[in-house]
């Protein structure tokens, strides 16, 4: 057992990130970037993600999401085949590798592809799907793609273009015969050739459409119009990749329903100037109401240069009564150096504790002292 | 602002569930149920999520996801106006209210029309999307639904009936010549009447066809064909809802890509006998290998029914030199009778602590004690 363990290839986890919220991973996706030892990630993954997996070793496998490139460009942009190889490699060196791409591995992520690739060459593989753009973009946007009101279906599409030409192969006069909502992955600059292509095929150019740049982040931007116009409109705000199309009447239930950008604080960019340590649950709250957060701390808890005070004081307990401490972190400090100096809680048996507030007191309880 | 409060509407979260798996709900999802006050659901949720909002009222909203029905039968499932008012109810008493929904709120799942409700009401809401069944459940049974070997679209379908009729409002023709992959989230009892109207409209009697039963869960079971005769199989196989649909040529990568059935533990039955609080993290590995778990504690943990020895050993620790935990529940049962004797850590100032196993070391130290 010993020695076959030592060649026992890696799992590969297939894991999708989502659109981009890094609250919209899912439980099993957090999990295995958490156990990950290896990590191949694409251009559109939040970057905040890769902070859940500090010990994996991480390597960047280049823009490839919700654009279609058929070669690498020789940029950053790693082929699907040199993916595929470091996949094998890394998942034959016995690594539990997570290939970690945007939205969903099997909606135009080339996850089938990976798979196949590690199937032949014996590696097991699982996918963990993750939420699709295709239609938490929307959501963010106030749009649901299939309410029944307007919509008894939804298409997903993308393109292969290739070489920069506008060869997208898909069957236009079936899709604008559909009568459902059409969700588009292809790039903004695709976009007069697809909604050109669209009016050419029988739907009315008077048809809703929305454009959603950076969907489900803070900085999302959404661009209304309609199919004959829309494609002007994007170019005069100048939206860029990563963006989703929505066409179809859907879009006219955004207008009620865009409970994104109606948060409390919506627009707003609030400076969070707490020790980094203590920022993040503050700054979550505050990302929930809608803001966007840039953390900037301008405190910042460090210990001190001298412990001979602390240590002095600690190794004199027995003349005080009592032991008031006055904040989360100077329990956290008290403790570290004790335990530093080879002692525990039972170091304060002979003198009585108190403590300035609830939070003071959870973190003397977690250290085994009731206040 | 203290009066306004008292009438300040809680608000309402459209949370997806995903499609069965619970590791497939996003975190801001299992965060949302963490701090429900209320959490309305829906039939096809499954039960282990509502262990997670222990404290919430939980309300049956009964079986709609996936399945059509305009009205309320009587039986046990309420009407979409019912839920509506239920949900406008919950919030305007101020309480914090998940709506849970199979898949994804916006992906049939009528969220569309309960945001239009809260919205005219004056609710404030959000939504959080879902994992959708729609690609997670053919990813299980290995099926890339957008794999550009076969596929540059997807397209999600679902039907109106009304009455049990098969009066479905889908522009069959469209759908055939569209050439990508179709999904359908109707029941199983209406897949004679699509695959008929399909081939009516001119796609091949030999499309490869799969209908997977309860995607996502150890129970999964996947059924293949060809469009003419998989009704016709379903129904020998006794395939029911929930059911997902797959027909396109990108069922051929099934053959290669079948990862969730290969799992080293796929088709075993794992009894776990250990006690239920100690289980669930053996139950967890079992299940990421694939096998269906059932919980038969054996062994139950259980408080003395006298605690004199107990007491009278913590009284007179003087008289000891050390003190031996054995096992991470016994460090549990001496703290909280501790605890209950208004004592902590530095009770055992006087004896010096070991501790068997790291576990048991972990315990102490999470306690405040060094082993």
């Amino acid at each position: 057992m010993r020695k076959t363990k030592k060649h026992k290839a890696g799992i590969v986890s297939l894991v999708g990130a989502g659109p981009g919220d890094t609250g919209l991973m899912t439980l099993k996706g957090f999990r295995a970037l958490q156990t990950a030892e290896a990590v191949v990630y694409d251009w559109l993954i939040n970057p905040e993600l890769l902070a859940w997996c500090p010990n994996a070793e991480k390597i960047y496998a280049g823009k490839h999401t919700r654009e279609s490139t058929r070669k690498s460009d020789g940029r950053g942009c790693a082929s699907q085949d040199a993916i595929n190889r470091t996949l094998a490699r890394l998942a034959k060196k016995g690594l539990k590798t997570v290939r970690l791409k945007g939205g969903d591995p099997f909606v135009f992520g080339r996850g089938g592809e990976e798979a196949s690739y590690l199937q032949k060459h014996g590696i097991p593989f699982e996918v963990i799907p993750g939420v699709s753009a295709g239609h938490a973009v929307p959501a963010y946007a106030g749009i649901p793609v299939t309410d029944r009101r307007y919509a008894s279906s939804v298409t997903f599409v993308t393109g292969h273009t290739r070489d920069g030409n506008e060869q997208i192969n898909l069957n236009w006069k079936a899709l604008a015969a559909l009568g459902g909502t059409l969700v588009s992955f292809m790039g903004v600059k695709n976009l007069n050739s697809i909604t050109q292509s669209l009016i050419r095929a029988g739907l009315p150019s008077k048809t809703p459409v929305a454009v959603i740049e950076w969907g489900t982040l803070a900085k999302q931007r959404v661009v209304e119009g309609v199919l004959g116009t829309i494609a002007r409109k994007v170019k005069t705000k100048k939206i860029e990749s990563p963006a989703i199309t929505v066409i179809g009447q859907v879009n006219s239930l955004r207008k009620e329903l865009r409970w994104f950008e109606k948060r409390p604080l919506s627009d707003k960019t609030v400076l969070v100037t707490r020790a980094r340590a203590q920022a993040s649950g503050l700054k979550k709250m505050l990302e929930e109401e809608g803001a966007r957060v840039l953390e900037f701390p301008v405190i910042q808890i460090e210990p001190p240069r001298d412990f001979t005070p602390l240590d002095r004081a600690l190794q004199s307990l027995a003349v005080f009564d009592w032991v008031v401490f006055t904040s989360a972190n100077a329990v956290q400090s008290v403790f570290d150096r004790l335990r530093h100096l080879g002692r525990d809680a039972r170091h304060f048996a002979s003198v009585s504790i108190a403590a300035v507030g609830t939070a003071t007191a959870e973190a003397l309880q977690n250290q085994g002292l009731t206040a």
